[in-house]
Formats: structure tokens, sequence, C-alpha cells
């Protein structure tokens, strides 16, 4: 960063505005370094203020900076949800998954650090806020699906979906982005589809969920891609009918 | 327990007889109550030795010994995916799946606690125990299906649905084991091979996997059975194809 890059001015800021670029700062780096490899000076000097000045804002230290950038993380990523109930819910899901994996791709390291735990700032705090993305992600997918009180079935099938998404964010960014963020966003609405339909099998909450979102499908849309390519391949079992 | 019970009785044991005494007493102590609520002296008493006993077997204390009973019940685990390469896939997934369920069973408490992370004693060996166990139960899955080395999107949905079986295992124990296990094992079969279809739509490693394993199911078993139940669910989305 040069001196005169415009973070380094000390221009008069409200207190609103100060602690959010001390927090954009922190984001930043938290993003992109484990929490155990930044210090309140690295922040200090990110944002252009003295230690001091982060310390009036954050007198918790690093742990109440963490705990603050984290609540600002996913209040952002909670945005990454909204969809209005209109359209193909494929295409919603679509949509919301290719923000949310830009998201996972902006703040790759922070995003691995943060799920994969035994992180030194991992209080139950951050778990809350963590488990609190979950589940306002688990309500997204179900409103979507016209389900205001779901049963076990349901719900579980859409918990471990989300469960799903986030384990394959991780391996994703453990194999160097691989493959590109358009092919996993297919492959999860796809493995969504194929739970669903599955589960519906033997709920019949699920199955009047999935007939109804089947029929707002188009034959130019994923679902009835994924029905043309998945023929071939069971084509062969005439056996098991 | 009783004073005359047989495990208060001071008999001699070797070496490793009073080792694995000792553990199996941790072992049902810790899959009943979180780690922390456990003291060495809990663990004398159980195994009807003396605390100072307990101590030169395990000097690193109740950290060491709860390693140790980790790597234990990690064998003990291990030993449920032992299954002869022979038969429809889906009878031996059912029968592994039916011992690890078993096994969540048996050890609820412990179980929930070591995977839903935060334990006072979670160090990066327990840790690496706990990820040997999912490799493990990786590599028997690919091994059923005929693959030694697998591309990343087989290996990606075989991963994935290993994390989804410990996910549905957590949730099952959150929901007071509801609904029973029996159809748990079903639920989770039939998500495996929904899983692997819609993969197989997208890769030709997969799509040749569920071939070779859909020739060896047969119409009495569970990928019939799904099948049959599957088609009036997406009989009416003809538009689709």
């Amino acid at each position: 960063m040069t001196p005169d890059s415009p973070t380094r001015t000390y221009r008069r800021l409200s207190i609103e505005e100060r602690r959010s670029q001390l927090l954009i700062a922190a984001l930043e780096l938290f993003a992109h370094r484990r929490p155990e490899d930044i210090s309140l000076d690295d922040v200090a000097e990110r944002a252009g203020v003295s230690r001091p000045l982060v310390y009036r804002y954050f007198p918790g230290g690093k742990q109440q900076l963490y705990e603050a950038a984290l609540g600002s993380a996913a209040e952002e990523l909670q945005q990454c949800f909204d969809e209005a109930p209109e359209g193909p819910p494929t295409r919603r899901l679509a949509r919301a998954l290719d923000r949310y994996l830009a998201f996972v791709d902006e703040h790759d390291t922070g995003f691995s650090a943060l799920l994969q735990g035994g992180s030194v700032v991992e209080t139950s705090r951050t778990t809350a806020i963590v488990d609190g993305v979950r589940r306002a992600a688990a309500e997204h997918v179900l409103r979507h699906l016209d389900i205001t009180t779901p049963g076990l079935r349901l719900r579980t099938t859409v918990r471990l979906w989300i469960t799903t998404v986030e384990a394959a964010s991780l391996i994703w960014l453990d194999e160097g982005k691989q493959p590109d963020a358009a092919e996993l966003r297919d492959w999860l609405v796809e493995q969504f589809v194929a739970a669903l339909v599955a589960t519906a099998a033997r709920d019949t909450e699920t199955a009047t969920a999935v007939r109804t979102a089947l029929a707002l499908e188009t034959a130019d849309g994923p679902v009835a891609s994924l029905a043309r390519r998945v023929l071939p391949v069971v084509g062969d079992a005439a056996h098991l009918l």
C-alpha cells in the first residue's frame, strides 16, 4: 500500500463509517489469511489508522473484531439467498448458488478456516453465527418449495443438502477451485433434485412439493436436462422394473 | 456397582489386558457423557481400580486416555465397513450401514460430542483419527464400486455422501432416534443411489460404475423398489421430456 493511497488519509469519519471501515479492512484480511496469522497491527495498517483507534472501536481486541467481521460476512451471505419466488425453482436455486459461490470464491481462506473448525477464534458465538446462516439457507429453500412447517423427512433432506453445499465448497477450495463454479453450481442443483426426488419416494409431503416444483420447470431447464442425461445411464436396467 | 462385581476384583492382569480394561471403561463413559463431564476418578471407579493405576497406564491423563479410547472406537467403527464384495451393492451398503448405525446408537452422546466439535479434548490428533475413519469409509465404498483411482467428480460424490451419513446420524440422535434405524438405513442407501445417478449424468466414469452396479441389482432389491416409487412422483412431468 502506498503512503498516499485513499485508505491512509485520516479524513473525519462518523462513528458508523469508521466502524464499517475497520470491519471492511478486517474482512479483507480474514478472507485470505487464517485468523491466527492476523494481528490488530495488520488491521490498523490495512485501514490506514492507528492501533489504539482499532482498540477504541473494538476494546475486546481481535476476538471482538473477528466476531463483528464474521457477523457482517454472515449478513452479506444471507443476502445471497434472496430470490423472488417466481419462475422455475431450479433457476432460482442456480442464481442463489451463483451468488453464494462468488462469496466462497472471494472469502476462500477465511471460509475454509471458519468451517474446518479448530481455530483459536472459534467460540460458541461464532458457531451460533454460522448455524444461523445454515438455518436461514434451509428456510429460504423451503419457502421456495412453498413449505412453511416441513415434516422431519423433508426438513432433514433440505438440511443435508445445505451440509452438502458447504462440504462441496470446502472440497472445491481444496481442489484449487476445480471444476469451475458454473459446473459446481449445476451439479449442486442436480444433487438437490436427486435428493428431493429420492425422499419423495418415501414421503408424501415431499412428493407433493416435488410435483408442484416440477410443474414450474421447463423443457429447456436443468431438470429436463438432467432427466435426458439420466435416462441413457439407467436405460439398461430394465430387469429392475 | 456393588463391591463384589467382577470389575472390582484386583486379579492380576497382563499389561495389555489392564490397558484394554481401562479403555473399555473409558469408552463406556465417553459414549454417554461429554468428555468435559468425565474425570479420571470416574474412569478408575468404572474399571474398579485406583486413580494412580489409571495414571500409570495413561501418564498424559484424560487427554491421552480420550485419544486412546477414540482410536479404539475408530478401529471398531472401521470394522463395521467390512463387507464381502459379493451380491447386489446396495445390499452390501445396507449391511454396513446397519452396523454403523448400531455403533452410533451405542455411542450416542460421545459420537455427537466428538463430531459437533468445540470439545475441550479436541486436538489435531483427534481430528486426524476422525478424518481417517471418513477416508476409510470412502475407500470401502469405492472398492465396492470396483474403482481404485477415482476422478474428482466420483470421489467428491462419495465423500459428500459420507458427510451426509455423518450429518444424518447427528440429526437422528438430535431427533431422539426418529425415524427408526431401518428406515434411516434405507433412506441413506436411496440417497446414495440418487446422488450417484445424478453425477453419472455428467461424468462418464461414474456412469460406467453405475451401469456395472445396476447390473448386479435385483428386481426385489432397494434400487428396483426406489425406481417403482419414484416413477409415480415424476410421471406427471412429461412436459420436461
